[in-house]
């Protein structure tokens, strides 16, 4: 079994920029985090864009939409920024694909040592080979249904929705 | 959802001594783990025993099952040393329980910044919730089910059976 | 010999914000960094203000000089941003104190895995018990005096002037 | 100013072995610790040899020893095992070469997250700087002279020769 890996951005894929001490993208983490991991499970991967979650225009989720429908591979982890992934879950979810996509991401940039994001990888790619054909948000060890999750910004954190 | 974690030891917990200079046992680092991988999940943690699984006598793997057994989990991860992970996994799994029972552990100690433990971790806490019940070993990404799956020693990873 | 700790913030002590997204300044760094480093040191630590030095006023740097010659230590180091860590060190230098005064900084903040935050901090403290009285910057290995340093913001270094 | 620096092993350079599960040594940990710390001061790295100190050698400390002399740099780093690097620092102390000679370690290995050795390294470069001709042995942020010095092995610290 191979898994998709697409990347997006987010918060996971965040650098810290030495010259203007800002916060910004340069290449994915996501190699170092495999390999940190020592991941053994065949992975394909594909940047789409590097990008804020809430920079994601509707354009930007009908290419993941598009990649996702077009890829060779049933079982799919989406790397996402945490402020608009249930949006993200949502286009994905309603397209109603026959394939077991899960989206993840992290609190905390990978590359500071406090970060959530190895965790978080290890989680979604085990739901995506275990969980049947569906849209899904993996985050801090729970998953969720694409239309039962918001994410609560108070608190930073993905629960289900209220009553 | 709640998850049981019962602690065995293995290299995942393998601490420095600074006035040694040798690996051993201190407490778990589950605790740290779970806060640093911001887990939401509900876990109960239980420490069974603190060894290397080369140690490991049948009596502790028998100590093991019986906690499994009377567990009011149905969804259970084991932390456990490498070298002896299979067998351990037998055990369980001969035993036949209606629950999900995942081993997992780390190729190296958790103390180290290279280790593999985190990712592990959020594999194995994933595939205790989504797989049906059984016994499986969940290492470096991959799912083994317990009767189809071997340590392989010179390379250091798990594989399924040959032939 | 005991050495004075003044903290003024800096990229030394950014944090990361896992709600806003973004950096900012909640409490020093270098307590966990003297226990990272073992520090058997005696250190008096106080903390001046946590600001970024682009917004470093007057004001602030006549705090910091006061704070200098009130201090009962005659060893002591400053915590600084790295932009104007040089405009710090020449009101400091200008005054001509019989002390021995350290400036460091971290092109990274610490609570980036990959910072150089450690390295300036034991770097710095042991140029402030070795040298004589004077004003310098000790950053990334190198010692310069108050006078003879400029940031070079394209490289993102510290060098002697030129000419 | 060019500082020499002369690998000899120690805890500093231990690596973790994922087959064996033991600490062992392999290539040293020194050109990413310099690079973690962005060092800009020039230096020059020899390994001459990769132990652990309690099995160094007379033969062995000769070997440093004729290494510190025909060096052409006169301000020389040792990295160095705890164990016995205040015996080599005798040896080194009592030959009364011309130059400044720091010997410095870790209490954990480097590839610990929670080493101490990016500290000392930064603190032991600092001194080969400012410090005149001797022999030092620096730790934990102190700096000790050559005939000045004990391991206390039940703290794991460095400290001053009593009465």
């Amino acid at each position: 079994m191979t898994v998709r890996i697409f990347i997006t951005g987010g918060t996971f894929d965040k650098s810290y920029d030495e010259i203007t001490g800002k916060l910004d993208f340069e290449d994915t983490h996501i190699h170092e985090m495999l390999q940190l991991g020592r991941c053994r499970l065949p992975v394909e991967i594909r940047t789409l864009m590097m990008v804020d979650s809430l920079e994601m225009t509707d354009a930007d989720r009908q290419l993941i939409l598009q990649n996702c429908k077009s890829a060779a591979e049933e079982r799919i982890v989406v790397t996402h920024g945490t402020d608009t992934m249930t949006d993200t879950a949502r286009v994905l979810g309603e397209a109603g694909l026959a394939k077991t996509i899960v989206l993840t991401g992290a609190m905390v940039p990978y590359a500071f040592g406090s970060s959530d994001g190895l965790f978080n990888l290890g989680s979604a790619l085990s739901f995506a080979q275990a969980l049947p054909p569906g849209v899904y948000v993996a985050m801090n060890g729970r998953c969720f249904a694409w239309d039962d999750v918001v994410k609560n910004r108070e608190l930073g954190i993905f629960e289900p929705r209220r009553g």
